[in-house]
């Protein structure tokens, strides 16, 4: 007898952002991995009989080697119970569901991807913002601030993601944005293209600050603070 | 006394990924305005008491004018009722919502706007691929294949398209996709990267293509069906 694993997007974090499925899967699981983002409230719908794993991997601090969760997922699989492997987001984008899930099929055990709210998304719905308009940002692209040594990825498309005609949104964003707005303005993006700092987003202590590329990159240069953010850059209005 | 609008993403179609509080407006709303693409089961948890107004915009058949779903979402708003504006995906994404929210800002009428899941997302999920992989697809986009004339945009920056080392998700792609295609490949993009088309996602008649730049190239100039659509470009593997 082998278990199943469920990926379960948890959205942004507010628990009326999770899908019906989501919640479905939550009750019925026998064991849930959470990470610091997809915690709180989210995991009052798991069953009081379940065992709840924190596996958080929080931006600035130390965390579970990713080869250690995947063992995780593969050893409280194959006791062969229903697995949630709950994801902030959506758990296909910047999630390391790679991993897991090679991890998984390594072990022959069966997966299923429950897709949720990108934060991306939220951050967007919360300060009324569409993320693509018909004239002036056709094209929508997410990339992450940060590689898995925490700096910047060293093989971004600068030219791609300074093109003024598109939004960008950069998730885990803060530590690294100094040197991205840098490149980017050194590509020839204005330093007053709009750019939106979106922090603990969905969640009571939200904040959105409204600002520029040039003057972002100071204010993170200066202070990044300890809440999760994204930043979205691009003709925001 | 003023009405308020809710945009509420409809999620890709299975009525099983709206988010509760996509639910909880659903069932509050007196005016429900929809799309053909979020419609079916999900308007299950519309009261009977409210109004179902269809606006259908399907790729290909002819639909209402913009301006005019527009002027009919601030009557009912002004009405000084609870509307709901129903939109497949994520009402940020290729939803044409800042139309409606210019409409709605010109006739002072307050709304929110609740994120749903994408359907890029949702299609990722199904084929149970990553949208992002720490390596080979450190950058996501998403386009949409056809502008207001229903051809595709002229000023697609087909440079950042073409780039192998990203996922590029295209939006209501079938009419137009051999025309990208062949200048993808013009831009150096390998006939051999790999595409998937999904078409009707998460619903009972979800078909998911696995195919290559060139082959879904041929295959959608001979032959595009009815079934909406999506393609996802890229290192899918």
């Amino acid at each position: 007898m082998t278990g199943f694993v469920s990926f379960v997007g948890s959205g942004p974090g507010d628990p009326e952002l999770l899908t019906l499925k989501a919640v479905r899967r939550l009750k019925d699981a026998k064991v849930v991995l959470f990470d610091d983002l997809s915690s709180g409230p989210i995991l009052n719908y798991v069953s009081s009989q379940a065992d709840l794993v924190g596996v958080g991997k929080r931006a600035g601090r130390q965390s579970p080697k990713q080869h250690h969760v995947s063992r995780l997922l593969v050893d409280y699989a194959s006791q062969g119970v229903k697995v949630v492997r709950l994801k902030s987001g959506d758990p296909g984008i910047f999630g390391r569901l790679e991993e897991e899930i090679t991890a998984l099929q390594n072990a022959n055990i069966s997966f299923e991807i429950i897709p949720g709210v990108t934060t991306a998304s939220a951050a967007a719905a919360a300060a009324a913002i569409p993320l693509t308009r018909r004239l002036s940002a056709r094209r929508l692209q997410f990339v992450t601030g940060h590689d898995i040594a925490g700096t910047l990825p060293d093989d971004l498309n600068i030219k791609a993601l300074a093109d003024p005609l598109c939004i960008s949104v950069i998730y885990m964003p803060k530590r690294t944005f100094p040197d991205l707005a840098r490149r980017l303005i050194e590509n020839g993006m204005s330093r007053d293209t709009k750019a939106l700092l979106a922090e603990s987003v969905s969640l009571p202590d939200q904040q959105l600050t409204h600002s520029t590329l040039g003057q972002l990159s100071k204010q993170l240069n200066h202070e990044t603070g300890s809440a999760p953010g994204i930043i979205l850059l691009g003709p925001l209005a």
